[in-house]
């Protein structure tokens, strides 16, 4: 028999480290004959864009490099699966391709609309009699899969986001004149990641002063408010907000495109450029607004060893989950315990998990809603530990590029 | 006698260590009993505002903490001091506050700016037949400053953007559907730190397939012919641009404050959400923009320990050069050779360096205006070289922060 793994969702640094998990727990057993990556995600199943990874992962320096890539090795894709009672000649297709490599277990590694694609692919196995097993493997920096205590890719962007917040922090404190600096941080309508920017406080940092999450209302003159307030103890006062808090179309429509992904995902960024008009309106006073961007999803060289060590642990669980003779599941993590801290790999039916969110609890929001508590910093912390050993080369951190499937990437415009 | 050091401009990751290299250079001396720290530049000059670094930087703890601190442990100013000749009474005031603190030599670690401030105190100082060296130690990520081979932080901010550079290509490299990723980088109107993004090259990375420098015109409709014709080959292009190139006004004025500083300089930054318009508008692809903003040159975690350990070398030559009896002088790096790479510190008459820039050599452009020579990376690489060893607690940098220093801050406004 044969299995297929395939990424999909916006890149973290650790979906690369759960690939190689689900590769090398599965060269374990000897029932397995291949290993398939299937390129751009679940477009390859559709297309029989697959390619052997047992070819092309060959020694423990391929492993190594791949384990310090950020992205996906296999590509992605936001391709969005239609209801099968509806329109089923997708599936039939995906069969077709599956049965042709005797591929009898997928594995998607994904986010939230990922697991909306291992649901359906399981519910119409399981309707058809197929046997094939689809299993899910969480990553996302959003940290906002249910049921799961976090995400693969979460730790690592965690510790980006609070050592650039560091950084910037150092950066904007240098005048000794008033300014503001707001820096926009990803999670769309969760607050995860933005409550990382609070793990500086454990070495004596004080900002960022105000942190704004989506979880609960934001009002502009509550804000300004509270900087004007901020600005009275601390000439750089230093702000941390999610792309997902809610402004007045009025402050937000100059700064977004208003577009969506296939998802219905409407594409967020722009609220820091926006506060940052307002602030010069109100107070005049020099303000300087930062978009972590792509770099918090992508900084592998500052990514979370326990991150990166978790995310391959928990693809080779899913390898043995499917040999169980599971299926449609979703594996999690489940903390035991913080200190020591520790935590088992489990799984729970895809069901409870797909095209479902995990919010930031309110109860670690403070009441004035300009900032996260203790117990936000405790969850956290555990999972930025850690520094991984990088192999550079002429002074930058060495990538693993899968040149052989630069060709595949040529079938675009075949699936609409 | 004493000597005052201080920093000014914009922070960078060196900056620290040129600071540390005077102070432990000038421990080795009997004749020197005290260093003082001026807050915020030459602010501290004239509000007799100074903090004995012998008092604060104690042990090897110290020293290894600020090295890896990024910006400035003193503070920064941009302030310009005045013709001596039509108002003096600035000058007076610093020989006052020298003199009280028996400083008998001023270290001034900045760029272009800073050394037209240490250009105009020796002026002073020699009109006068006062005995007080004033000596320029250059920093600076734009790499512009004539004379010297290159400047102090711009090897770590060269090391941050191709590193940065190549995590975006990976970020952007996943999907199946055209896309144009334009990346903005600082650099003011030369093209330094955006050539560094070419470095990859040796790594056998294609992109970014288009880079821009504002040394050369920069047109719209050839860079667009240039994003139609990469995307012949490549479905993510991507594209490295400097935040100085010039665009027409009416293509930019939303994106741009429009300010200055002190000195007369635009505040730049917002060609990369221009072109991001105007691509969406003409070639209707997928496009997303790019600013490094202020982490490519606070990212200490990321800087050249070669960069590093040249600006505490470029601050000890500085000490060294004073008590040979030299004033009105600007240290410089002098390349000797490349492979293996060796330079030597040198110095010459701040009057040549000050309030000039150095451009990017138009011969390391090439013919079609869209990207650097091997020429570019041959000088850039030795740079980036090397990695610091860093201190870690909580899985988060270190930060050395001068918490006596903060009162002082408070002494805001009495400068205009």
């Amino acid at each position: 028999m044969n299995i297929a793994v395939a990424q999909s969702g916006g890149p973290t640094c650790a979906i690369n480290a759960s690939l190689l998990g689900v590769f090398r727990h599965a060269t374990k057993y000897e029932e397995i004959e291949n290993v398939f990556g299937s390129v751009n995600g679940v477009e390859g199943l559709i297309l029989d864009n697959f390619i052997n990874l047992c070819d092309i992962i060959l020694d423990d320096d391929d492993v190594e490099l791949i384990r310090q890539t950020p992205s996906t090795v296999l590509g992605s894709c936001r391709y969005k699966l239609p209801n099968f009672k509806t329109d089923s000649s997708v599936y039939e297709t995906i069969v077709e391709n599956l049965k042709k490599h005797d591929i009898s277990a997928f594995f998607y590694i994904g986010g939230n609309d990922s697991m909306d694609t291992v649901m359906k692919l399981d519910d119409y196995f399981k309707a058809n009699n197929i046997d094939i097993k689809a299993i899910g493997i969480p990553k996302t920096i959003d940290n906002d899969l249910p049921i799961t205590d976090h995400t693969p890719g979460f730790g690592s962007a965690a510790k980006y986001v609070a050592t650039t917040m560091q950084e910037i922090i150092r950066d904007s404190s240098v005048y000794s004149s008033k300014s503001v600096t707001i820096v926009e941080i990803m999670g769309r309508d969760t607050g995860w990641l933005t409550a990382s920017a609070a793990l500086l406080r454990r070495n004596y940092e004080i900002a960022p002063h105000l942190i704004y999450l989506p979880e609960v209302p934001f009002s502009v003159e509550k804000f300004l408010k509270d900087v004007r307030e901020a600005q009275e103890k601390y000439y750089a006062v230093v702000i941390a907000v999610s792309e997902g808090i809610t402004l007045d179309p009025a402050e937000i429509n100059d700064f977004q495109s208003g577009k969506s992904d296939n998802f219905g995902h409407k594409y967020l960024a722009g609220v820091g450029k926006a506060l940052e008009k307002i602030v010069a309106r109100e107070l005049g006073c020099k303000v300087r607004s930062i978009e972590l961007n792509v770099m918090q999803r992508c900084s592998s060289h500052l990514s979370s060893k326990r991150d990166i060590t978790e995310a391959e642990r928990i693809g080779g669980a899913a390898v043995k989950t499917a040999l169980d003779g599971y299926s449609g599941r979703m594996m999690i993590y489940r903390r035991v315990s913080n200190h020591p801290y520790n935590m088992r790999i489990e799984h729970v039916d895809v069901r409870e998990v797909a095209n479902k969110v995990k919010y930031f609890p309110v109860e670690w929001i403070n009441k004035l809603h300009n900032n996260v508590t203790e117990a936000a910093i405790e969850y956290c912390m555990p999972l930025i530990q850690g520094e991984q050993n990088f192999r550079m080369k002429n002074g930058l951190p060495q990538h693993y590029v899968l040149r052989t499937a630069l060709p595949h990437h040529k079938r675009e415009g075949k699936i609409e």
